[in-house]
């Protein structure tokens, strides 16, 4: 069984968290794949270049000195900080982007309708990807050879345009691709019940928990994307989702979802 | 036979020559490496962000933020962007830095002595390779897998620790490795008796030759290091060292260095 490892950037962007995940993540046994993100830096690195952020609704606008910046900063530094530190801890990675092997090809995102129904936007460079646009043969090539592929979220069209991609549905389309299991992980131990209170942990979440736990307003609004990208790749046929704690990898624990 | 091309910063931060470099490379045949650089791009950023890019003796000394911004700029912008435009020219580049698989470990360079015989500098997060620290079963299995790797000059310590490395150094470094013909690739047609006559290349070069044209200083300041390089690869068992116009890869023509 493969398993997919998601990391987001309060993570990536954090040393020592970052160096804790990495140590525990080179610790874990059978064949993996990690797939980063790296938001944190970017919006630093694009405001001391005095470009400014644009975001609508949580995805980032990509014009074309925002798409060098997010290719610098996600395929450049944080993958290559990342493979840095995992083969420092015996663990054999290699850091890609998706036009690195062909692994994964993106389709420009076309201008689209917001959720007023009214505006317009074109996000620019942005890439979507699905699962029948990850090259699974040559990402099980890399992991027979017991190497452990590392992803930004970076992507190509296949005509020479790399493409920003958002690190969860990358993650989810690899997953799919290769019938993994997915473990989204970030700063907090899971799926709250209590979204003050760490101890609070769901166990199990399905749907129907799932949507009394948004009608209850439990579920922030980040994680409602999230939570939607995980249970689509689970009916899409990734073999598992768990949601838990970046600094806690070799325990169990977290949120596990279910149809 | 494998090939080794190095192509510099003059070429790599030109969209034009590197779109024309990109498509003659792709057209080549048989397994070939590419090396990279991206120096002219770097210091752009480095002056962007505030930074005051520093070289001594033609080597930039690198602190904190400017390995983040060397690692941006060559394992992140410009290697992402050689393979998407690869890619798109039917060519299966994998982009890759020293940390990746563990290709390539540098040792950090201890503080120097300059040429004056006193100054002593500490270049900072900077590797020095050599044909010993390059992975070369790990390259010869991607080659034998039809993929065609390409290097930036960015290489890690195996402690978790990102080094920046020059890139001809680099590009000989894994040619003796392989056994490989090292083709240096650059804006001008080879090594030029009339330096401002593009027709007066000299077809083969031996090092007495070299010493000639040292002593009445026909070789520029820029071409000394690498001619040096390219005779101590040779030496040390590159099959051959060509260089040549990064833009006319598909004709012959070229200055061929000789023992």
């Amino acid at each position: 069984m493969i398993s997919l490892y998601k990391v987001g950037g309060n993570v990536v962007d954090n040393p020592e968290a970052l160096e804790r995940f990495c140590e525990e993540f080179a610790a874990l046994e059978g064949p993996r794949v990690l797939v980063h993100g790296g938001g944190v830096r970017a919006s630093q690195v694009q405001q001391a270049l005095g470009q400014e952020p644009v975001k609508i609704e949580g995805r980032r606008v990509t014009d074309a000195a925002t798409l060098e910046v997010v290719t610098m900063v996600y395929a450049g530094w944080c993958n290559k900080d990342i493979v840095a530190r995992l083969q420092h801890h015996g663990c054999n990675a290699i850091g890609l982007a998706g036009c690195d092997g062909g692994a994964v090809t993106a389709r420009r995102r076309p201008p689209k309708t917001l959720s007023d129904g009214v505006t317009v936007v074109d996000f620019g460079y942005v890439g979507d990807v699905t699962p029948a646009s990850v090259n699974r043969e040559f990402i099980l090539r890399l992991l027979d050879a017991g190497l452990v592929p590392v992803f930004s979220a970076i992507n190509h069209d296949g005509a020479g345009q790399l493409l920003n991609t958002n690190a969860d549905t990358m993650a989810a389309a690899i997953c799919v691709a290769l019938g993994a299991k997915l473990f989204y992980c970030f700063e907090k131990n899971g799926v709250l019940c209590d979204r003050n209170d760490e101890t609070s942990v769901i166990p199990t979440l399905d749907p129907a928990a799932y949507q009394r736990l948004k009608d209850e307003g439990r579920v922030a609004d980040g994680m409602i994307p999230k939570l939607d990208n995980a249970f689509r790749a689970l009916r899409d046929g990734a073999s598992g989702v768990v949601i838990r704690n970046a600094a806690r990898l070799l325990e169990s624990g977290g949120t596990e979802l279910k149809l």
